[in-house]
């Protein structure tokens, strides 16, 4: 019997990281679900290639360029009919998932094995409310957090530059909430224990260095790394500073203070049931620890420019809604005010308004 | 008898611009207080002469200079001994003023006249509690709010684009708290009524445009003022945007409406034995019509570049803590949470150290 297909949606450095090294090890067909059939198109223009370049060692640059099948629409087989997608692997931008997969939906049912790995959350809760409003009929979810440094220059090529690690989870088919204090809806133990085989071949790469994990286990780490992001992101967007500047700014330490404490009190109030009893809860949610760890991360990163201060640089929307907007909507849920995190929400979206709207003033200029 | 000296400490764009148009009607000695014996040195090498342009008609601008002597130390007689200084205007930046006021303590006393055309608010606060902590022998004080636009593009010199008002009161010898409910000290309330004649000549100014006020008017005008300061003057420095931008961007509603609250629930507060009763109280506070006012005046100064972000682009220490800042401690004092005013405090500072340590950086690099 043959491996079966894995698509892969969103082909950002993400994407194209994980697509290149699951292919390097793997002979299962790995098939690209682009978003139009101009990207298609651009794509097929490219050689139908992706590119991933390993400059970890600067001394030994890796170059290596890989073919892959894509498709701009729902794969069909061969009489036409809507062909089945057991595995795929999202890494669009957040709040590009609802409608990325929107088209896909009919490929997908409660034996699809879906793994995202993206920064930010909130996407899930938002497809379980919308696209999978039915625990019953929904896709299984794996979570994935990635931590390597990776970015895009051109299209369908993607720098590696830091190596991290990757840790994968299954999700639980409901996420059981403070106030529903409901037990794990799981469909049952032992098939939230096996681990898919497309992840099992994604763990065997010897670049991503991946880790099957607990749900709670995965928990800990997704929350740290919002709480980071939550500091690093908004600040170097809204100040237009590399994350090593941060560093030499006194005042960084009362603002991410404050935005820390937030995430703190949110988190204690939203996730008591799920992960309260986790060995690491208290470590994890200890402030002071936590504002160092920003520092830290803020030191081993400081060439770089975050993405939200690059996205609001090149006019994108930015992933702040995942970020902190996740932890306002998390505030709202349990009843915490957030005011710091609010106000960095519209801080981000006001810089970016301004340089979209310095750009256009400046096309009507020239015009 | 010959009408008494009029003092005038601080020659940025205020002083400059009021000193020029008392001594245009006025016979009566002027005498600038200057901060230190180098920048007297370079008022004498400027021939002791202050400029005034009036930019205002650009197809007739004005341009007159005057004469002044000027000190750098506390004024004496011919015996060498401290001379009282009856009449004085501090216009000096709000975070100097402390520093500027205190060598020249010897030569004030209870009969001596100081009226305050400043921005930001608190200054008078932080004087009654540390240099004038005694009301039996501070001074009168009065306060001035000027909204006449103008700059100062080099030293001793004023450049007057916009014409305004300066509207002045005279403040009560002990300001009533909430928590006090004292009656007014007034020393008399005739001689609070009094006019003094150095502010009568200002009244006189065809320019200036001055008018003189019950203090609870003047309240009204001085915490309207803060409120639009507290809103224009952060966000632009924060964005680094002129003031016309903020009109361009969508999320500047929700920011001034979080900012304004905050200033709507720490003024209610402090102040309502002082001007609950105005009849202007509830149209002062009426949110709909703060937020309206700040975009009024966003859009009549589209092209200024306000204070605070030509202050931090200059490295120039700024008055946030005496607009946003003065919002936070009355916040603290009146126990009201103000999270909004906070955060726009610490990240105007983080701003200013950025740029600071960008430029202190730059330097090292080219040394």
């Amino acid at each position: 019997m043959f491996p079966s297909k894995v698509y892969v949606l969103g082909v950002g450095s993400i994407g194209c990281l994980v697509s290149t090294q699951l292919a390097k090890i793997s002979d299962r067909q790995i098939v690209l679900l682009l978003k139009d059939e101009l990207t298609l198109n651009k794509f097929l223009n490219n050689e139908s290639t992706l590119r991933y370049e390993n400059l970890i060692n600067l001394r030994n640059p890796i170059i290596q360029d890989f073919k892959f099948k894509a498709l701009s629409s729902v794969p069909k087989n061969q009489f036409g009919k809507v062909d089945f997608i057991e595995n795929l692997i999202v890494t669009t931008k957040s709040y590009q998932t609802l409608r990325g997969l929107e088209k896909f939906l009919p490929a997908l049912n409660k034996n699809s094995k879906v793994l995202f790995i993206q920064n930010g959350l909130g996407v899930i809760d938002k497809l379980n409310e919308t696209l999978f409003a039915d625990p019953e009929t929904r896709p299984q979810f794996y979570q994935g957090i990635i931590s390597h440094g990776a970015f895009r220059q051109k299209k369908f090529a993607v720098k590696h530059v830091g190596l991290g690690d990757l840790k994968i989870a299954a999700l639980p088919r409901t996420i059981p909430t403070f106030n529903q204090q409901e037990e794990f809806v799981n469909s049952t133990e032992s098939e939230q224990n096996l681990v898919p085989d497309f992840i099992q071949d994604i763990i065997k790469t010897p670049i991503l260095n991946a880790q099957y994990l607990d749900y709670e286990d995965l928990l800990v780490t997704q929350y740290e790394k919002l709480i980071i992001n939550s500091c690093i992101n908004p600040i170097t967007a809204i100040l237009d500073s590399f994350n090593g500047e941060l560093l030499k700014i006194e005042e960084m330490y009362p603002i991410f203070s404050k935005i820390i404490q937030e995430c703190i009190d949110v988190l204690t109030k939203s996730n008591l049931n799920t992960i309260r009893n986790h060995q690491n809860f208290n470590i994890l949610l200890n402030k002071e620890r936590l504002i160092n760890v920003v520092f830290k991360v803020a030191e081993k990163t400081s060439r770089n420019s975050s993405s939200m201060r690059e996205d609001i640089r090149s006019l994108n929307e930015t992933e702040i809604d995942y970020v902190n907007g996740y932890v306002v909507e998390l505030g709202k849920k349990y009843n915490v005010y957030t005011p710091y995190n609010r106000l960095i929400c519209d801080l981000v979206k006001a810089k970016l308004s301004l340089n979209v709207y310095r750009n256009n003033d400046a096309i009507k200029m020239t015009l």
